[in-house]
């Protein structure tokens, strides 16, 4: 991650960053260098826990934001993903499928989607990180639909635009 | 459940119940025969997978349907709650705390804030059904801060909205 870091000419504008429990064990003095050049963190409810050593993911991310980045996205499988930052949290569900054929690459799809948000649109305000969880939240239950990525290649951009409508449908509402 | 229905002079407008595991092991013949006077079931996902002998929510709420209930509430503890009727889906997370206290009772709060919100209103179309949502988990939130029954008992009206609003900003977005 760190070499690829250095492989960017002059300094990014953002840096996402997902690990895993294999770093955070192994090569946890490495990963803690890295972190500090790292935005966003994106990792899963049981990774925070392990990084953080906090099982409250409100007191995790704010152990985590001391480390470097200055947004925790946690992804949380079928229960969805939530945003952690200074403006607050953010929350969005897993699109609700009856048969969800095969899990693997959910996430990876979900920091495809959200990192392809936000750099189509050149923007990380609020609205803009609301809308790149959205956008990861679709291409991360599309990426289920089928095994490996053989949904993701026959995607449309009208279908992920109609499944992000529908992720508004699932969770709005008006007081 | 049963002999209170029968309390009821006339026909209820509305019957939600709750149940749990001792009643769907033990008297499961009773309580198929209670389903079928019910309108809307609230129960947690073990519950919901329990009773309708399927793992996904979506297959065992249709599977549920077919049993009484027209409206399935899936409560999923620190991970909010599920809605889902023939209008499809709603979603609302639980309310992030750094202190959660004592979850006993966040699940009854939260049926308590779901009904008294309807009653309240007198409606339960689609967008009375997602404020009941939203304020049953406002009530379930509160439920968890203390001990027992001592956040709920010093509870203002004004804390109840406002805690609304702050769901609105914990899940919502503008694509």
């Amino acid at each position: 991650m760190f070499d690829v870091l250095y492989q960017v000419k002059g300094t990014p504008k953002l840096a996402a960053m997902d690990t895993m429990n294999y770093w955070i064990e192994r090569t946890n003095a490495e990963l803690r260098e890295t972190l500090k050049h790292v935005d966003i963190l994106m990792i899963n409810d049981f990774e925070t826990r392990q990084l953080s050593n906090e099982h409250n993911l409100l007191r995790a991310a704010r152990h985590i934001f001391k480390m470097g980045p200055s947004t925790l996205v946690v992804k949380r499988g079928e229960y969805g993903a939530m945003l952690v930052d200074k403006h607050g949290v953010f929350c969005v569900p897993a699109f609700p499928l009856e048969e969800p054929h095969d899990p693997t690459g959910a996430g990876d799809s979900f920091a495809g989607g959200f990192m392809g948000y936000l750099a189509s649109v050149g923007s990380t305000n609020d609205a803009a990180l609301r809308r790149a969880m959205v956008y990861g939240s679709v291409m991360g239950s599309f990426a289920v639909e089928r095994f490996g990525l053989d949904r993701l290649l026959t995607l449309k951009k009208s279908e992920i635009h109609a499944r992000a409508r529908h992720f508004a449908k699932l969770t709005q509402f008006k007081l």
